[in-house]
């Protein structure tokens, strides 16, 4: 599996799913290619995924918010006739990589994120209409969902059927909204999540797997009022008029390097370092919400999300072995500043809120990735705003002090703005300055106090805002031997000491699912019993089960 | 490592700990016999500890609490000039099995959490007097502890070198206690998490990585001056007299099975099943706090719970093959209700309070048993109060349902008492039905309703306080199919499941040591980059690094 994974896509190139549009509502049918699979080797049948099934999937929930905003509720169905979806792929599983394995949960769980809050977020509700064995990571699809409808035709069913049938986790957030979404009884949920064949009819309601089971004959009819029911909760204007996502400009090297727009990232595979340069606005904000649409997808704070989106995703399952992302940025703050001002103001404008809700889900995107993270705020730096809220998604940042020989760029100064303080909370609920200053909450007030300062390095750090300053003289011994370092620690410890350092503070679902559930599915992953020559995943689809090592640890 | 653990001890044979009891001060040395390790192949440099050294620590945090009530602040130093104590002993981990690894890690995290409740819970609060290297499991024993002092001498100094020495975490806590409990910046956690020699002086405290740094002068006196501060905050009555934790009257059969006068545990090798039988009370409950006194390790509500916890961790280190362990009682529910009645009446006294918070940890080691676990509910059966709450900390529970055939028993019945509805929390801070009817809050007071009342197999059913009944004709068939069923699973899915299932509902510092940061160490502890023959623990000591696979998941 080593072909470059391209996580660009649109409606004329998908090979297993389509929209129906009908005002309000559409209806998104699963309806995958059985020789559609990303990489050879395996066959997606019985509506079964891989990472290109999901690529898809993703491109349409994104497009469905930016491009189809008039759409209030989305009703996901199976385009095959006796199966809803089988789940993820065993055999693409069991003949895939561990990186790739846990990458590719790792994309799967933030679509199905994107989609679970698209309701609350942007008045886009999701409702799944179950016909056929609803199986595994078909269930979790169901799971994300704000509302699942099961027909009641006797053998339609909701399953997680992994731990009997293959001996993993139903990671991709099965476990977690089993027992923290649904609520489901927990000695319920051990007897459901033990269960090869799973739960039909009126049982599956009653334990609370799904919202209603309704008759197979008025099933289509109750599928369309509940679709109604939800797009009449929408707070989206009927009226709102997509805009379209134009294909990125970008470049790919062949080392990997990838030129966009306002984003440029540089591979050192020698040295296993990826520097990302983002490059602020350099025209004008726009003057009005109709100024904004007309801008569309070459607006900079779309265009740069939309960049550096696709960069983080672009490094995380191509450049395996990088295992430092360096973020610096360069450009105008006050231009910048403009930019984000105009899209606060302007909130209440559906591709205003929506663009800011991407920045959300691109900010959550870089605390989830597991490389280490580190930003140099450099002479010429553009840390402001949104780009200063990647200082608190690092894991480290350093700061230029004062004036660097032959360096006639400005000083390295940060600008917060009141974006830092609210519009992109993290997973656990709460910005990155509150979660950074846990222990010292009257630091958020302080850092308050100085919105729109430039604060150079001095008062930055005295502010707790970077985690070291150093001169000219110092800096560049100081980030080489830092680097030098970093690289040379295991790449596991690493994830795992960052997966804990990076979320103090209250647990939500969402960190549950990359936390608890994520970890010991990465467990699994590696255990001879799941993927040994004996193990389930192995041996699936042979006629002969998995044999296990029974020592319990 | 087959030897059989045991995991009682007592101050007579304690090999790694010393105690000095001056009034309600007491001082706890630190001073490890470098030759008494548990196992043979390691040498206990450095006051590095095993699991054997660990059996002594929670031995002396419990009789800390039944023996030596008038101690009301502990100070924790280390017997040794150099050294405070270097953490666990590295040699010893390189060669244990992945089980002994995830059990020695979740016994010790246990030891952990229990003297860092005895402040809040007893009155007696733990002080670390840091002198020399603090490090990893060593500093892991000063966060838990509710006051750290280290001295500024030039070298003494707290540290985590567990990522950039052993390419593993530091899995007691340590994480999270860093983020969560002692709220330190997390681009300063994760510098000092990197930093092999740690961090000394001023900077440990202004990190706030430890309470005070204090000159080497005055260290003596300023320990002693806080331990009496902590004192004076304690609740306890200086005047308790402690009671004598004697031995416990125990028979272990060559087979893994053991007999005590109220557990009994059948091991069935074969069919990797244990089935813990437990009597209730045969005597009167106690009339008076004094005769609760005089009766002291014999009361059977102390004794029951001595005995069930000595059980549980032989089954988890000696019983490792042991996938499912069946809970089963029999008794008199009155009397057990009377000698419960006792304790609550008077949980004011030392302790009767004593007793009930020995009862809410071991009921969380039970939880925190990755086997699966299955309560039957028999005629005869006296799951009342206390002995009902296993059955909301097992993962499914069956109940006989009227009478049957040839036995004259009482027919099976459950009993709620005041116990079920707040006296024994989990480690998600919820009472265990709080967590079993997280949907359905109303199912929490439709019970307390029933609080006294016998309920048989058709109102607890209805109550949902179990999972299954069933009549004479089914039981037998159906507890069998399970049984098989259950261990042919993958032991690992099964503590992937239970570990994510068991814990709905809020986190809490506790549940996710267990939860995020336990689950990714566990990974590391499979990893290659740590435990393969070129990873960093296997080479730690031979002068040549861990070689590491870069690629990043």
């Amino acid at each position: 599996m080593t072909k470059t994974i391209d996580f660009q896509t649109d409606p004329q190139q998908y090979r297993h799913w389509r929209v129906e549009y009908d005002g309000e509502i559409a209806t998104l049918y699963m309806d995958v290619d059985e020789k559609g699979g990303l990489f050879d080797g395996y066959e997606l049948k019985l509506n079964s995924y891989d990472l290109g099934v999901d690529i898809e999937l993703a491109d349409v929930v994104q497009r469905m918010r930016f491009e189809h905003p008039q759409v209030k509720s989305v009703v996901l169905r199976s385009g095959k006739d006796n199966v809803f979806c089988a789940g993820a792929n065993i055999r693409m599983l069991g003949g895939a990589a561990h990186t790739h394995k846990v990458n590719f949960c790792k994309f799967t769980n933030e679509t199905r994120n994107t989609f679970e809050a698209a309701g609350d977020e942007s008045g886009q509700y999701y409702i799944c209409a179950v016909k056929g064995a609803c199986a595994g990571g078909g269930y979790e699809l169901a799971l994300a969902c704000d509302h699942i409808i099961l027909t009641d035709d006797g053998s339609s069913s909701v399953s997680l059927p992994e731990v009997p049938l293959l001996a993993v986790l139903p990671g991709t957030g099965g476990l977690t909204r089993v027992t923290d979404k649904r609520k489901v009884r927990r000695d319920l949920a051990d007897v459901f999540c033990s269960l090869e064949e799973g739960i039909k009819g009126k049982r599956a309601a009653d334990w609370n797997l799904v919202d209603e089971v309704v008759p197979n004959s008025e099933f289509d009819a109750i599928v369309a009022k509940r679709a109604q029911e939800f797009a009449a909760r929408s707070k989206l204007p009927s009226s709102a008029a997509g805009i379209e996502l134009t294909p990125l400009n970008r470049t790919i090297a062949g080392d990997g390097s990838v030129t966009y727009s306002s984003v440029k990232v540089q591979i050192d595979s020698a040295a296993g370092i990826a520097t990302i340069h983002i490059v602020g606005p350099a025209d004008a904000a726009p003057v009005s919400t109709d100024a904004l649409a007309v801008e569309g997808a070459e607006t900079w704070m779309l265009r740069c999300a939309r960049e550096l989106d696709d960069a983080i995703l672009h490094l995380r399952l191509n450049e395996l072995e990088i295992g430092v992302l360096i973020f610096k940025t360069s450009g105008n703050p006050e231009l910048l500043a403009a930019h984000e001002s105009f899209l606060i103001d302007n909130k209440d404008h559906w591709l205003a809120n929506e663009i800011l809700l991407y920045w959300k889900r691109v900010l959550k995107r870089i605390d989830m990735t597991s490389r280490s993270l580190v930003a140099l705020i450099e002479p010429g730096s553009c840390f402001a705003g949104t780009l200063a809220e990647i200082l608190f998604a690092v894991d480290r940042s350093y700061m230029a002090d004062g004036e660097f020989e032959g360096d006639n760029r400005p000083v390295a100064a940060i600008r917060l703005s009141q974006v830092n303080f609210g519009s992109y909370l993290m997973s656990n609920g709460l910005t990155r300055l509150e979660t950074r200053f846990l222990g010292a909450p009257e630091k958020i007030e302080q850092a308050e106090a100085k919105i729109n300062s430039a604060l150079v390095a001095e008062e930055a750090s005295d502010l707790g805002l970077v985690t070291f300053a150093f001169d000219d003289i110092d800096w560049e011994d100081e980030i080489r031997v830092f680097l030098e370092e970093r690289v040379s620690f295991s790449p596991d410890a690493m994830t795992g000491m960052e997966a804990n350092l990076r979320f103090a503070g209250p647990e939500t679902m969402e960190t549950r699912i990359f936390g608890r559930l994520t970890a010991w599915q990465n467990w699994i992953f590696q255990r001879p019993n799941a993927v040994g020559e004996t193990g389930a995943l192995q041996r699936y689809g042979t006629g002969v089960r998995g044999e296990f090592d029974k020592r319990r640890v």
